[in-house]
């Protein structure tokens, strides 16, 4: 049997598995935001799966990965991304499918910090935006073969920088934008805690993005005949289980209380740091990082919190911190030529401008994202809306309906006749439609 | 490394996903529906999984896969259909592993549009009937070699016709017959809504099922020397996302609301009617065919609100019309045939009779299932089971027990000694053995 | 194509969908449990993923598939058992995130049997142990090809011995020596039921276990070219099928309502009973076998409960009793040997004896781990701890918080300064720092 047919077999069950992690990214941020957005969130994931992924598919890809133009941008494949030729033995439309699940990460990752307070239409636009060109342009730099930073020698295997950090700091430059949610924090400069609304969902959420990592990870060599595939995958796990261990015994030692959202970004924390690195990193590598990213994360919450922006999952000490750690990690912890393993700086340095590019870039993205949505179909949400919950005010539905309280439907979503114009019969007046 | 082993793995992991399905189904549903039924929709998938499963393996695959009789039914292999011999290079047991996932598939389409008013019972028989004989045989005129339908050269890759439509038109003829919901309909003509009970877990479950469809599409090549493989995952995905996003901007600009059961219902119309034709149209054809589904889909709920058929989640709408499109859209987009393709007409006529066949046949049958139900352990809860909700009345417990209530449960249930009639000890009188 | 890089990828998807299992071992017991307690089961796989995978991979591999010593025990691979040398063709990395999969399961087993009473870091140490000493211990003699029961010719392909039975006897163990949570007995031997908090999550998680099943058996073959590996498949579904249709059945003869944990823990029970025997028995035997174990799950239910130990999820019935049914059944149905298939006695009693030999082994590792726990950091939680729950006890938030209550959140969770000592501005007193 070719090669060619087993990796498009592997690479199409890979994209599934990334895919699905947008299951993940819903559940999550469902049970992390109040009740009232739960809703909105979710709705928030199937944008990026619907109008993310089209836009990426018929735009994004071809800056992404199109033929490269001054190391800068990729100038072909729009409207038919399955046409590349890759290097590797492995269908367009395989290669396409997967780059695809990443684009639509990378949205995911900005969605959860914006959470509770951002319209609809500015998610969608941001949406859209972020994977026509904020996302490609640096993964042009890092991924294509042209791209500037490549050429420069950056490691970044499946995406710490390239996917996490660019979306982690894009977010934070958003949500500061944006503003904290009404209460978040108080004029003597506390923290008020909203607490999960949903914390087995979250945790479900959790479950899922760890099962999808290792196609993330593993699936990045795109071919079955990679070697590392297999220590790939073994590192993901490992830097996952010790991000969540580190996170675990810190929040029970220094607050006496095992915190789960803590744990929780603990274990996402060594996911995401462990994907630059997890091709070029020994095991021991792979558990140094992930107890390392799980301290981080714990830190980098209460120092976004200290900087008065208001992150309600932690994405951006999740994705935006540990996307850079990871990055600079593969430059102390490669195999070959990482300073603690080898002694070698060169690779380090590379590191280093890579992370640095990748955050003043997601800094800049998000800020300009979120200026073109203010300029235009505004950003935030008005007060009402967002004490409502943005739940009932952007999608007529509350997240759970179970005492079966219901009043706000519009009937003509449901009256065919209203629609279509075609009469049945003559509707009866004083009659209220909706069942109270 | 010979095909067959690699066939091997790729069908029972495709099959695995097909059925994990089934939890995409039960949370979908457990979502959709009102609360007070949310354990009896679920309940229903584990009886899809357990009494569907095994009727269809043991008898169901014999008349669908065994050697054909007159083109109409198959006449071998019950009760081992792992003993087929099939074209190509696969183990018969990866074969019956797969089908039992679609089989199972295809009732639980009907689970979703006869919930919150059914007998248990009635859905118990209604499962098995499905698997032995309702989904065979259509499935016999058009996926086995000497079908009537195959040898006129109808298009059904994954079964937008023989799965979907089959599903869907069945569940319509059993939810006319089982009447609408008490205080579904006014009299007026106008629809009491009854609002989602928890839109995350629907949510939840419209990922899994979209996980799964990459391996229920691509799964189906059985081969993966398939060339089509990796553009068959891309054009589900195309298509999803495009029906998705019809859907919601739809709903938006016709009702000021982005509604997540429409979103959700649009991504799952785009992945019904890629189903068919996934292997054999473009990419751009698979972004048309989903925006098209995404439009049928929302019109397609009115009409059959207009039409006074009760469907609580949609299923007729989804699996129903959009396995007609689907299949239909063949003949439409068919890189070698198609109408709008090549101008070729022929195959879109054999398509439409076999949309034709299948409606008819799921019409038919979803009819005659029920009459049988009727006739004997009967169709339709009563008034009062109805009323409590079919959790308690079939099931003897509420959904969500958060606030600690509970009172029904028998307490011989879990009473050792009234079971087995040994005794231990002597019951004392009057004691509450059931916490308040 | 080598068969080294297809069976690499093959277990590395296996192993991630076992890994995925916990994610269904946490939906399945926090549904299960109250409400009160459901974060702190979720809390407690995260446990078994970090720390608990941890402690396997560093040091409990070794002990297992190290170098045997005497047939007792592994003396090698500590710290670095990717470096294992395996007969098959298969990167050492693979296997070993494959059996960390295992090891997690085991533990988890654990975690539902103890559940609602046992203080968190009794549960830390107790997950430690297992994974470094209790699970290997057998799993060496049964799984290391220098093992004792290995060389006597035991069967056991998937674990039901030594994953199931082990864990499922441990958690018998340690729950006997836990006491009932307060409340569950009377004193005339009647048993208080605690209804389930959350059947739609628990169902999930039955799903998402089921899924993982098929790469828990099929995975087992850690060869893509052993020609069994699709009839594993199926016959995993078949028992699983037969487990859940048994035991539905019975509930609806016996109680009159189809109770949903019992369909549940019959699909489990069979699902359990077939991993033993899954490579050596036919199709039937499957069916045979899975709709004894949906008879036996309940009826162990029923004992379990008689014998006063409370085991909240049911896990001794489905992993102790059906771990033991399944090895014993490998003795009666294997094709070549089996006594029911064959005739032949002498397999029947090397699995017997196997299995006579891991209940000890479990039932002893259960009580010293929860003597050690008694004599360290304490077994039991205080009853105020058990009253208030441990979601408010161990980790200081609700599982769900859809009211928006929330009072005990410590603010210097999230309070930077408190925590790195730099102060931002001088904290007012009398400010609430909680959102009410």
């Amino acid at each position: 049997m070719d090669a060619v047919y087993a990796n498009a077999v592997w690479v199409v069950l890979a994209a599934a598995m990334v895919l699905f992690m947008e299951g993940g990214f819903s559940l999550l941020e469902a049970g992390f935001v109040r009740t009232k957005n739960a809703v909105n969130v979710t709705m928030k994931i199937f944008v990026d799966l619907t109008v993310g992924a089209l836009a990426f598919w018929a735009v994004g890809f071809g800056l992404m990965f199109g033929k490269d133009a001054s190391g800068l941008i990729g100038t072909t494949l729009f409207g038919h991304p399955e046409q590349i030729r890759l290097s590797i033995d492995l269908p367009g439309a395989a290669y396409v499918l997967f780059q695809i699940g990443f684009a639509v990460a990378c949205i995911s990752i900005v969605s959860g910090a914006v959470a509770e307070r951002m319209t609809f239409k500015a998610y969608m636009l941001t949406a859209a935006m972020i994977c026509i060109i904020v996302y490609p342009v640096t993964g042009h730099w890092i991924w294509n073969e042209g791209g500037w930073l490549a050429k420069l020698g950056m490691k970044d295997f499946a995406g710490s920088a390239a996917i996490h950090a660019v979306g982690g700091w894009a977010a934070f430059a958003i949500a500061k934008r944006l503003g904290p949610r009404i209460g978040r924090f108080n004029s003597d400069g506390s923290v008020n805690v909203f607490a999960p609304s949903n914390v087995p969902l979250a945790s479900a959420g959790a479950f899922i993005l760890w099962f999808g990592w290792f196609a993330f990870n593993a699936g990045s060599t795109l071919n079955v005949e990679n070697p590392a595939l297999a220590s790939i995958a073994l590192n993901t796990m490992l830097a996952g289980a010790a991000g969540g261990a580190a996170a675990l015994f810190l929040t029970m030692f220094k607050f006496g209380k095992a915190d789960p959202s803590m744990a929780i970004n603990g274990v996402l924390a060594g996911l995401v740091a462990i994907t630059a690195g997890c091709a070029y990193v020994s095991e021991w590598g792979a558990v140094a990082i992930g107890l390392v990213s799980g301290v981080i994360v714990i830190y980098a919450t209460l120092l976004v919190d200290w900087m008065k922006v208001d992150d309600p999952v932690g994405a951006v000490a999740v994705h935006g911190f540990n996307g850079v750690f990871g990055t600079v990690a593969v430059g102390l912890f490669d195999r070959q030529h990482g300073l603690l393993t080898a002694g070698d700086v060169s690779l380090l340095l590379v590191q280093l401008l890579g992370a640095a590019v990748v955050v003043v870039w997601g800094l800049l993205g998000g800020t300009l994202m979120a200026i073109v949505c203010e300029k235009t179909i505004g950003l935030r949400a008005g007060e009402r809306e967002e004490e409502e919950g943005l739940d009932m005010s952007y999608h007529g539905i509350p997240a759970y309906n179970e005492l079966e309280r219901f009043a706000d439907m519009p009937s003509s979503l449901y009256n065919f006749e209203e629609i279509t114009g075609i009469v049945v019969a003559p509707a009866k007046t004083g009659k209220s439609k909706i069942k109270a």
